[in-house]
């Protein structure tokens, strides 16, 4: 009994006491370590040049933790890594806190601070801050993990929702739904036999070698909840333009195809992960597109349709038809706790 | 109850599509708003000169959410700014991501946000970027709320807790233990009759002066979960020093005092949300005590001890008897879910 409590997170562990301290020498710094954490001070100090930082934050509470594909350790810093890739942002340092329940495996914290750590080392991100709190029992699910990331945006890159133009061509990087459709077949036994799993990863080096190829790319988003619906819904307002894309030209794995048509889900509104949609300018848009398919993560990335100066705040798709329909934001929602 | 349902925060809110959005127009932005949060990107870039920056990272947990002198989301925003200002830095920018329980009241939502704005504009900092999660009931506490911060550290400032020098002067802010022990009795509803309210505060003003009036204040921390006790515990290993301070040299408001005594608790050990506790070299701490004494969070402010190159790592309390005892980092937990 006494053995199997060691490998229990109590409350003790977010007393800020002996146990936190332990629980951080032991677990978090021989992972995490880098001379900025190492001081544990209430945070860390970095010096900067003069330019402009991007700032971004997501709490992730995804059901199961572990999943093909990743784990929440992963899925925290891609998630965060790639808000700040979205800005044009290069990420440098990210934070890391934490919400266990009492009573949560030492192992599976361990498994997840590891994945944490492969996840920041791929991507080239230090984790140089971070909290640790304990709730009891039956007060949380497991663990929530919450990261917040600084990035540097390199001059003259100057991307936003609000940019996209009329004109601009629509660029994807690759299969919709992947992350999603791997939460659902875990969460619901659906004991699919497809092989489906997590797109879950880091696009910040893709996103640098895209803006290498241009300056001209005024927009970037990652679909992640609400799909890409409601990403180019979100990007449509902001912008105030229209978007029109094709029937079938976003690529789809066919297992993530067969099992939401088995399930009724339309692709456009489930999550992703590892994702990006670009607005280019018309003219670069061959260019960053080549750069996109170089890198592992934008291997299927296609045009799927452009920004127009018709219909400002609402997305279209014309079908193969030749006639058009409205794309709704998600409405409601489709799944919960899917990051 | 379409009504009533109107009122509670739903699944849908975290969907990240319609509902989500409908939150973040209606309850986020009125209370929070200013340019770089208007964007709604993914995160929010803002311009810096050459230095250095301060990042830091807390999640709130506090249990009850609403409690005499603040609320979690008061709380969310000093502990943060506080763990800035231990840095040495002036905050500038905060983080703001939510994980709220299905079910959970938009109407104390409302009053919770109304707090994070208030706090804010006392502190000085904006909130400029955020993310809101929902889950089912039952798979957290009504709300947990996770803020990052960003602050600039002024030139010729070196604080650290690893920066303790022997014969640096210890300085307290003012009395221990109130927020602890105002968490405990709304928690526990003990119904106890003295005036005890949270001195949860932002400290950075303060420390300004602090640092206006020496540029030799070796190092600042907030004695939150772990106390004073814990706090000083940390310093001494960080900066390999002792540190001795005075029987009854820190100042108690008379109705903790009480209840610490009748429920056998040592205010030491006992959260503090609104306090700080500095080492400064001996020659400079009058002047930096009379700079605190000037702001209303250090009216009480005094010298409680000194910094030893005797038994490095270790606190030792000098009794009047002339006697000394080591004073250990709090083990177990004293009271969960403080902050």
């Amino acid at each position: 009994m006494a053995e199997k409590m060691d490998n229990r997170i109590t409350l003790a562990h977010g007393s800020g006491g002996s146990l936190t301290h332990k629980l951080i020498r032991e677990t978090f710094l021989p992972l995490l370590s880098n001379p900025l954490l190492g001081r544990l001070d209430d945070g860390a100090v970095f010096g900067v040049d003069k330019g402009r930082l991007a700032f971004t934050t997501d709490s992730y509470v995804v059901n199961p933790l572990f999943f093909p594909g990743g784990d929440i350790g992963r899925l925290a810093v891609c998630g965060t890594v790639n808000d700040l890739s979205m800005c044009g942002a290069r990420p440098l340092y990210l934070s890391l806190s934490l919400i266990i329940e009492e009573g949560f495996s030492q192992p599976d914290l361990q498994r997840i601070i590891s994945s944490v750590r492969e996840a920041a080392l791929e991507a080239d991100v230090e984790v140089i801050t971070g909290d640790t709190k304990v709730v009891g029992r039956g007060s949380a699910d497991g663990l929530f993990i919450t990261t917040s990331g600084i990035g540097i945006v390199p001059e003259g890159i100057e991307v936003s929702g609000t940019n996209a133009k009329a004109g601009d061509k629509v660029i994807l990087s690759g299969t919709l739904g992947d992350h999603g459709m791997t939460i659902l077949i875990q969460r619901e036994g659906l004991g699919f036999e497809g092989p489906i799993e997590s797109d879950c990863a880091p696009l910040n080096q893709m996103v640098s070698s895209m803006l290498e190829a241009s300056h001209d790319i005024h927009c970037l988003r990652d679909p992640t909840r609400g799909g890409l619906a409601t990403t180019l819904n979100e990007i449509a307002l902001q912008s105030e333009v229209g978007i029109l894309i094709q029937e079938d030209a976003t690529p789809l794995n066919p297992s993530v195809s067969a099992l939401c048509e088995l399930l009724g889900f339309d692709p456009l509104y489930v999550a992703n992960e590892g994702k990006l949609v670009a607005m280019v300018k018309a003219s670069d848009s061959d260019r960053v597109l080549e750069a996109m398919k170089e890198n592992k993560y934008g291997k299927r990335a296609t045009i799927i349709g452009e920004v127009t100066g018709e219909h400002p705040g609402r997305v279209v798709i014309r079908t193969r038809m030749g006639t058009s329909r409205i794309v709704d934001m998600l409405t409601g929602d489709l799944l919960p706790r899917i990051c």
